[in-house]
């Protein structure tokens, strides 16, 4: 028998399986959907802390901020791999929670040329993904993130995010890296 | 904003989400399918190996034989981590492909005590799965596995298998460990 | 440039490295000391449930195999494929912390044919692993166990373990196969 | 005994083991030794490319950069997430080799904007690590990458490179985004 007919008869097996096991399943595996939608609210967490931010001030929308980055961030694992757009060295990369919070909402003396992504009044944000590669237990995206500001305008950033899952299942981003596109001269 | 509001809000989005990401999308995620089908494999090869034995002899096992783990278990990869069902001490352990090989079909004189597992003259084989857990880039199964010989009865064997994907996305067998039932006195 | 040479250059460049990087390092692969570490901790466990069963009987056995079970195995993140040495059809597999505590200390009506497997005196338990295999993020081993009774005969158990990392750090066994070893006739 | 106590137990007998297993030992996880070796790899390569064109032409450029990003890269694994430095919409992301090479070497009329980045007579390459991830089975980093020109001019970039092991044990980059440093206003 050759190696093509043992795939062929194996492929045959598959065919007549039943559909799903018995027994307990646990499946860890990062499913796309669930890629989409931890994008998704990345996106409707930075609408937010603006919006709140616009209504309530600086405050709140530091409450909040600090409540989606602990949601959505993996820094409790140790560090998280955070390259923001506008930051500038020697802080251009932001390894620490206090770090993606002073990015976020500003108003962190140790972080002085922060003045607070977040609170910039985006009133949308929406996803172009060029690629997204599932290893299995992570994903990668890259792709386009249009965001748009109170008077239309919209930037658009080149970005990669890694998410993982926690224990509890939710996925986390592990690494982040926002640019803004190449100005070609 | 509570904390379960923001994740109430998440699943809003994921709710409106489109099904599927554009661009390109590669998902190398183990699924419950490859899983139960990999499993049926082994199963499939095991009674063909039993077949050409009994008809063709030793010899034509052997090649099948070898064909088969070289396509379903991970010896490439430096090592499988297999306990076959009937081995003694101090063979009882086979983490090369060629003690895998003695086990299934004997005629190896550096593995005396293996007579050929696989050439019992099998004629059915099924897997009855208590648990399957899919980790995302690897998946374990345990339960228990009922081979038929050409008498009609069957032998029953708790077994575990560990899945992993290959470069090429195969899923191969790196860890196995099988045991007969445990004859309560 | 061949790729030989490629590969020569780049091991060059490696022979002159700085042995360590700058900045912030999370480095949570799983070490070959880290998993001997959680199999002693596991025999270790044993022989302390056995201990304090025999001084101060089966409740307090109990209370230390829940601390075991809670700290060494990886039941919240869904369940573990346990197969116990000596459990029987239909209840051969463990896949809750309630069949893992029963099959441990016993006295659980819902498992009525366990005694206890941690109340029989042992007073040594060794691991002699035949391969440990480190994937990374996981790490399998596969060997015999050797647990010494209080009259000194030692059982021979064949025992295959799949730790993983939590959240924490902290290596959980989520794989745990066990066997007595085959009596060839 | 109190949860503290095990650990402190399980630390001691920890303490008090052999240092290395016996048996097979397969360990695939991803060392900082091994990824601080790939990024200069990288860089080596990206002077090598450079040092070859100036003396030899592009075609002898292209030839050696198809052998760098068919041993460094992970473009068989199906796509690798590379947003490199000077792309522009709508080629800004390179998932497939031939968008690559094209950024590195130019001269595809595919990619009519790519005058070859690696052409660009650099000298010296140099990495400054904010933050290695070693996740065990994949390894991410993000950083500065100092590039010298020959004039002597350094390009400052902002890079992320995850790492990847394939079958055969070598690191390769299954992501990687480049960005010029946000210029302040």
């Amino acid at each position: 028998m050759k190696t093509s007919q043992i795939f062929a008869t194996l492929a045959l097996a598959a065919a007549t399986l039943p559909a799903l096991a018995k027994g307990v399943i646990v499946n860890q595996a990062i499913t796309e959907t669930a890629v989409l939608a931890a994008q998704q609210g990345w996106c409707k967490a930075l609408v937010d802390i603006s919006s709140i931010g616009a209504k309530s001030g600086q405050p709140a929308a530091k409450a909040l901020a600090e409540k989606v980055i602990d949601a959505a961030y993996a820094y409790q694992m140790g560090a998280v791999l955070f390259k923001p757009t506008l930051t500038v060295n020697p802080q251009t990369f932001r390894t620490t929670r206090a770090g993606a919070l002073a990015y976020f909402v500003g108003g962190d003396p140790a972080f002085p040329k922060d003045k607070g992504f977040a609170l910039k009044n985006w009133t949308q944000c929406a996803v172009d993904n060029a690629a997204v590669f599932i290893a299995g237990d992570s994903a990668t995206t890259m792709g386009k993130v249009n965001i748009t500001g109170k008077d239309g305008k919209v930037t658009t950033v080149d970005k990669t995010w890694k998410f993982v899952k926690d224990d509890a299942g939710k996925l986390r981003i592990a690494v982040h890296h926002s640019s803004l596109e190449y100005a070609a001269q």
